[in-house]
């Protein structure tokens, strides 16, 4: 064989072997990479899931224990309206055609998966499996309002305004960001949702605390706060341990892929520092209470956890362990220090997740640049206050709307023996606590 | 090179370079798709197992305090059971040569992956990852009896009827369809089990109820029901929650597989048809017993999701996602009616898991030929009526069995003082509820 | 093409084609194995820190209502300190270049995945992932330290010592047999740590429990032992059950892997064996509390169940179905037994970890070589000899050091009015229980 014959057989090896192989290689690896980063999708997405069981706890917890039914009602009712909403509406408001603008499109969303059965795996993932993920933090957006506005709303308006806010205000601030409209083409940087999701559900429930006042013997003469402790302080624990579990799903499923090894480190980087941002949450949420109160209260302990997760929420990517304790530990203080003041203002926040989400939320965004070179403080600051002015605007007029129409509030009557006996007809306890205390 | 030469070349390339790569390819697929099939097996069934926690919780909360403790108990202990006596007898009955037929074979299981470790991926999955996912809904269907006949069974007698339904009844019936007898040769289709783990939950609790009869009190004179409320709502929520969470497992991982983009896809819309087949359930629910009550029941609404659950779980593959929120839907309206049905035959089912499990488990299975179109109404039909009349005999002739010789029934004074403090000698609450009121 | 020819295009093919299709095959294979085994980390790692929730719900269930507050509080806090001091100090403690000997280097622990970012996948997983899954084991150990000084310990006191136990303690053992020191040089085999992880956690309760002394009226005149009961029996249940849950995570995620056949089959019998034993313990603990008292105490079931899962955890991986059972039912007896002769030696175990973790712990270890023909009996006892005499020793002599300083045991009086008030500033169930009682 001549250098030229063994050329031409080196070329066709080129030309038939080395493609062939390598085809099918890549066809191997995409449908692998399609499986996993589904697979990713749901599983995160049941994590995710969770996170619902987790606000229902913690509220629960919360409360009295005259109104722990109708928050466990709203809770469960509330996740799922927004499956439903998500599919009927808001899906592809948020993703369908944003294309740099303010919204996507009308229309019932369904699975679409031709291409990937055909064996075309450029999709890089089931479109069920990207669409419940994405439900599950419409959701979790919800969760947010249903505690601060708890004891005194009532319990239909407040699921009318669920169905705005999943069906449509949630979307379509969505869209701007990560549908990839206008927010996002100037380069905001939300990871998982500080803004998007956590402060969202924020503005939605400071308009609505505001529209609907403070819960009765809350703020006393003289600008004295009366504390109202809530019934069941295991179960506010269940609710944060449940939330911060489920919250590894929601900044680890982020990474929106699982189809290499890129993603699964930057999946093991996420998943850590959510879990060291929350532990500085608490711990500096402690060390917080015992210098300025003498006493760790356990319910602004539990916050503080939770102060650290939005913290992080927005870029958990980029910071080191170190780092990420550090943004965690500064939302735990900002939690001790904003719910006195939210209480100040007069604005009655039952669980506090003004201060957990809204606040948080905000802290979260801003600190991205820190760590993020490929963020702008500008360009995050201007996604805070326009998804807040949007947001608050919307929620405003919902909740103004329902107050001069239906009525949001429960009566006076109703709001001193508890919603769950006037709107339910039962007691959540009713051998012991509230229930029996009234049988004597 | 003649165009022979390179004939040849090709030929070489033929039988040397593309098989080569084939295979290779092919035994890398076979490799990774046994892991991942696998996986799809324990993570599914961890979800699963974790139901057995939903339904002790829901029951917790549904019971008077009196008896918290003791359903807590039958329902871990049911859950172990069911595992031991899966391993000793159920599997195999199930299982192992059924070819069409009654039943498979007597004989302990044991892992076998000889041929995997040597490199034969055919079984496409660990043998223990089966066994495992398999085992955890045998749990389920007990989990279904403790509810309807708690709060007055005694605790061994319940735990002796385990035995025989985790170990005889359960496989025998579930050998017909999914063993591969009689039924799966008919063309039953029930994907997750609304028949083969619901409805036979459901039989067994049936039986149970009529046999044992109500509890003291429950039906007065002149057809009166008394409502004998629960004694913790928010545990009967976690409870719910905790059983949604679980249903993805238990539906997503009927699959059966997830080792190529199909099952993926698959398991993808069996994932967002559970969750939009609960959330269809309570809404209707809610929106029932609203229009029906006035008021919307706390733990009526929880079985509406359960009811939605139930109903998608014979076809959660084929619906679209609208047609999954009806299919739940229906189920959340048929739960509304059914509980006062139930009472009115003065049938005493403490939680309400004869509305959820057996009727919806028989709506869920006979809805399946409205989407999938290789089912058919008849054979859906039959097997349900098979598999009840069969579970019921059987179910009937061991309570009888027991009622006539060792007793089924606590006395009346342990009944009125509750099965804690009787067959556990503790309280579930002593220092409040039922037991501080006691002290006073 | 003569005979030569077609060798050297053999040759050729042998060269080029074959070779490179077949590094292709294992660069393939060897990042969807770097994938899965770094996945199987994350998701195991998030069963694990659920067992966080489980402890926190156990214990709260098992204390009296004046102290539960701060139970919660401590589980939480001592989870997220555990991750700090993991992430400061630990992690490099116990693997950073033991090389046989006693520990390791001093360091913070960073994610380094520079190799794999740049396609060698030789370390086989991503670094966070392995350091996470680390992480929630350290918090295990200090999880089981709570219980046992529950009800008289102070705050902070308590989580001083879990900065010593997170940080140094464990870290060292750890170093010695998992980090590749002279135990596991020695052939010490404890797969999920019984030994390295629940006894740790024993030892150090065991010399709390001591040098704190038992709580105030549990021990009379004459040999008296007073029964405590905890507040919650269903909050007990459902941490038993997460504790349960997480324990999948645990065993199973200790294979280290999921890239490859072998280790999912090897996953599934862990996963089932666990699943056996914890049956197996509860049901062999419900049987001999029925022989021995005539009862089935709820609380002492639960800790079978948990007695079972920690007799297993030292060797999931070798025994049969039947053998797990047994293995885990003898664990179900030990904690039968032990539970009173902890009482009969007036050391004051609040919720029963000692006769768990401790004495299990042991039990586990030690019946590695009844299964497994690579571990000795010796090495297994020279282990928790070992472990026992390092942990115990410096256990107290942080315990005492602290005692004889700041104060581990709070006020006569705090005891008596409950920690929550005096340490929190807050009432656990402020409506009923305690709360109500005092309000009276």
């Amino acid at each position: 064989m001549k250098k030229t014959t063994l050329f031409i057989v080196a070329a066709v090896l080129g030309v038939l072997a080395l493609p062939a192989s390598a085809l099918a290689e890549e066809t191997v690896i995409s449908e692998v990479a399609f499986i996993l980063n589904s697979f990713s999708f749901l599983i995160s997405g049941v994590l995710v899931m969770w996170m619902a069981a987790g606000f229902a706890m913690l509220e629960a917890g919360m409360v009295r224990s005259k109104n722990v039914s109708t928050i466990c009602l709203k809770n469960i009712s509330l996740y799922s309206l927004a499956g439903i909403l998500y599919y009927l509406i808001g899906y592809n408001l948020m993703y369908s055609g944003v294309d740099g603008g303010f919204f996507g499109s009308l229309g019932f969303w369904g699975p679409d998966d031709a291409a990937a059965l055909a064996g075309d795996y450029s999709a890089e993932y089931a479109s069920g499996s990207d669409w419940f993920f994405q439900m599950v933090f419409v959701a979790t957006a919800a969760s947010v309002v249903s505690g601060t506005v708890a004891e005194r709303i009532r319990l239909w308006p407040f699921l009318l305004f669920v169905v705005v806010l999943t069906g449509i205000i949630y979307p379509i601030q969505g869209a701007w960001s990560w549908g990839g409209g206008w927010l996002d083409e100037m380069g905001f940087s939300d990871y998982a949702g500080s803004t998007i999701v956590h402060s969202v559900g924020g503005w939605a429930a400071l308009t609505g605390a505001i529209i609907l006042g403070a819960r009765k013997g809350k703020y006393g003469a003289g600008g004295r706060v009366n504390p109202i402790p809530g019934s069941s302080m295991p179960l506010a624990t269940l609710g944060t341990f449940i939330l911060w579990l489920g919250w590894f799903g929601f900044n680890g499923g982020s990474v929106l892929a699982l189809g290499s090894a890129d993603a699964v480190i930057e999946m093991s980087v996420v998943y850590l520092n959510t879990n060291l941002a929350a532990a500085g949450g608490i711990i500096a949420a402690m060390i917080a209470l015992q210098v300025i109160y003498k006493k760790v209260d356990l319910s602004m302990a539990l916050n503080g956890a939770l102060a650290g997760l939005v913290s992080i929420t927005a870029g958990p990517d980029t910071p080191t362990p170190g780092g990420a304790v550090l943004i965690g530990a500064v939302g735990g203080v900002l939690v001790v220090l904003a719910v006195p003041l939210f209480d100040k203002l007069k604005i009655d926040d039952v669980v506090g997740a003004l201060s957990v989400h809204l606040v948080c939320g905000i802290w979260g965004t801003l600190a991205v640049p820190i760590t993020n070179g490929d963020a702008s403080f500008f360009v995050q600051l201007l996604g805070v206050v326009a998804v807040g002015a949007f947001v608050s605007l919307l929620s405003a007029g919902v909740w103004l709307a329902m107050k001069y129409t239906i009525g949001i509030r429960v009566s006076p009557e109703e709001e001193h023996s508890g919603s769950d006996t006037a709107e339910l007809g039962l007691e959540a306890y009713p051998e012991f606590g509230q229930g029996s205390q009234k049988l004597r």
